[in-house]
């Protein structure tokens, strides 16, 4: 087996900005994975969700999903496989600190440099050679396949809860390997079964109708001192939120949950070295530590501004001040429910007998957590694949960040795996972002592997072949 | 007696840049008041304290200050009045917001337009004519005078202490007429007697080395959380600070000050309207609300700034954290003194046992309050010069606002009164800044006058005189 054209496919791929924070090459990108899907023997085509925006007043049309689709001759009524992947990639800001051209695609050794050479652009490569390869060698796949490429991850992913709702029927699958996946310093994968969910919002508190002179102080209320307070009751020292009912949907982890947290190997100095800092939150260690990434909903201050921010003093009394959090949460908290015991709680805090203390609430973000049951048998189909190329093994009950998973086991039912060769030290978003060969080869393999065990034959195509 | 020279001499100013924020005009502007001074019979010269400043190693010389100087020929060895003003002003920013060139000096009916035509060169002039008209008509002042004309008031008046160490023998006086002064709606002249002193601090909470992404908050303190803290802990929801110690020094009114503070007419109605707010804090009124603007310390938020601030949300924990913080002192509160005692509740308020919060504390700007007694003779002076030519005054015990009165007390040790024509809801540091002429002259007679009552003497040079 000669693996050079998943380079080639690769170097393509990331000779192609695709920078949807932009809205840069989107369409050419789309196109250019369909034509490397097709070449593969995956039935694709392009999927617009433009008349149902049409209806909405919205003005650019959302970049197109790429869809493929290969039926299993031997088993068409068997199980389906989906893979979910992103075709956009992060800007490649700041420019300065890239060694080679961002859009290189220059191979060097054992790695492969470039936006998009791991997120996503490498990860989508090893999905689709997994399927070509597997195809090539025996003419038939041993379970249905299908594709969804998105061109708006990097930016929350912004239409896809539309587009699954609009091709549910077409997206029916048993199963879906996610878009991302990584491998520790040690080469062991880590399996993810979940990512946890967020609320974003603003608060907006208003004072004098214009900026005034500080002297006023003395008589009108400043609304960053407002901001301040609100902020300030949101959550104590430890960071436990203090919004009435905030935890109360959160779901405990189950006790096969707790015994992976346990297992999984985790770094705390290397964790504190690279952000410089001594102590974790609540000097929280060992598996407190892990609980705390797979489990602890968080209050995070993203964004503070109002008045004067620039150099020396101004004596003013700011007209507005501003703040935007986010709050990550887990099964089974819903944004909206969540949102609105927040605005219970502003309500609540309001200064009594005060009408200039006005701070508003804005909705800007949500999406719920997703979480993967360990003992979901498709969880072990991929482990038992990755257990077969890597020799080992990390099971991580929830990545710390939040992606749209939960739409997919919402909308088709279907429970979500991530796994990818991606270096867990990797530089996706940053410069000078890589893919290490031998972890997308393995990754190819892994892929074909599972779809093999997930269909339950067991023909091993890759077995006696050294190539990979 | 003939006025036009006062106008066409502001004019001259008006249209000469001076704006000290961004270094313009300044010498040419200085020696353009030499210029009127001289013409007025002013003995006049630039002072500079570049020699001081090189020892310093500071880069760029202070804008000179114009020193001017009469001696009574009748009088010598009796009393001395030093007149304070300057002749720089501010920005003109924003320009669309003008209805003619910001340096026009434009006369339309009873208003001369232009930055700077009240705040100072209008009240500048008020001093200059007011000498020389007494010059021309009697060929000799009745009391000594000084003028001090600096040229950076409106960025701090930052080098006038030294200049006031320096020069301390030359400028020594037994009153000084303060810069600005206000005339109220109903055409009152205010005299204030103070000014609240000021302590500007920076706050910087520090958190991990760079910034971090959000699903991190379940490990890594955000510096944002410990600024919030912080700040909410500075004073309660009424305004009293909660600094230990704060109010120590802070003086009690007087019951002569406080007499004066429950005559000073205060139109509440028109303030909140202006600024569009409901209330005054705690719902002051009345004798409250006025002793508030005259003599309670504050503390506000003038900036406030961390992470992302851009639209929409970035989900991003951040670096670092910065607060701007002025405190209004009142006498006799050192603003040194304060520092210290801010210094201490910052590190009394540090969340104990962990060292990665860090939120450091740094002095911007300092200046104490100045208060002159309302029972000083030289109060009274100005006071029934004003009567004579107004008809009526409002004595203010302090002005709300900052400025460098302090220092006059302290190293000359001498009394300051403000009296001046600028409109009280004036346009100066905004756009269509102006004076309105029959103030400027009223001002003009008025300063005559106090001359003249200053030294005990009686010749009322204007009072037969119509022009004015």
């Amino acid at each position: 087996m000669n693996n050079d054209d998943a380079i080639t496919d690769l170097q393509d791929l990331i000779r192609q900005p695709s920078v949807s924070a932009k809205n840069q090459g989107l369409v050419a990108c789309a196109n250019l994975v369909v034509r490397i899907m097709r070449k593969a023997g995956i039935d694709t085509k392009l999927l617009y969700i433009d008349d149902l925006l049409k209806t909405e007043k919205e003005d650019i049309s959302p970049p197109p999903l790429v869809y493929g689709e290969v039926r299993s001759k031997s088993n068409p009524n068997g199980k389906t496989i989906l893979f979910y992947n992103h075709y956009d990639v992060q800007p490649v800001e700041p420019l300065e600190l890239w060694e080679e051209d961002p859009y290189s695609g220059k191979v060097q050794g054992n790695y492969i440099f470039g936006r998009g050479s791991a997120d996503d652009k490498g990860e989508l490569i090893t999905r689709i050679k997994g399927v070509e390869y597997y195809l090539n060698y025996t003419g038939d796949l041993p379970c249905n396949v299908k594709f969804i490429v998105e061109g708006e991850e990097e930016i929350g992913s912004i239409h896809l809860k539309k587009y699954l709702s609009l091709y549910k029927e077409k997206f029916e699958c048993d199963g879906v390997i996610w878009e991302s996946g990584f491998v520790d310093s040690s080469g062991r994968p880590i399996i993810s079964l979940g990512q946890k969910g967020i609320l974003s919002v603003e608060f907006i508190s208003r004072g004098p109708s214009r900026d005034a002179h500080s002297s006023l102080a003395v008589l009108i209320g400043n609304p960053a001192w407002n901001l301040v307070r609100v902020l300030n009751s949101l959550r104590d020292d430890k960071g436990k939120i203090l919004i009435k009912d905030w935890y109360n949907e959160a779901r405990d982890f189950t006790n096969e949950e707790l015994s992976l947290i346990d297992q999984e190997p985790f770094d705390e100095e290397e964790l504190k070295k690279e952000y410089g800092i001594a102590n974790f939150l609540n000097n929280a260690k060992g598996i407190e530590a892990k609980k705390a990434f797979a489990g602890m909903p968080t209050c995070n201050i993203s964004g503070l501004v109002s008045g004067y921010v620039g150099k020396g003093s101004k004596t003013m009394l700011p007209a507005i001040a501003t703040a935007k959090v986010d709050f990550r949460l887990v099964p089974d908290m819903i944004p909206e429910v969540q949102f609105e015991r927040l605005r219970m709680h502003l309500a609540e805090h309001r200064l009594a007998d005060n009408e200039d203390d006005k701070t508003e609430l804005k909705f800007l973000d949500g999406e719920p957590a997703a979480r993967t049951s360990v003992n979901n048998s498709f969880v072990n189909t991929v482990k038992e694949a990755a257990v077969e190329v890597y020799g080992d093994v990390i099971v991580n009950v929830s990545s710390a960040g939040t992606g749209p998973m939960y739409y997919f086991a919402k909308l088709l039912g279907v429970p979500s795996v991530c796994i990818g060769g991606t270096d867990l030290s990797n530089r996706s978003h940053s410069p000078n972002e890589y893919m290490r060969i031998d972890s997308l080869n393995k990754t190819i393999k892994c892929i074909a592997l599972i779809l093999e065990k997930f269909a339950g034959t067991n023909t091993n195509v890759f077995k006696n072949r050294s190539v990979l």
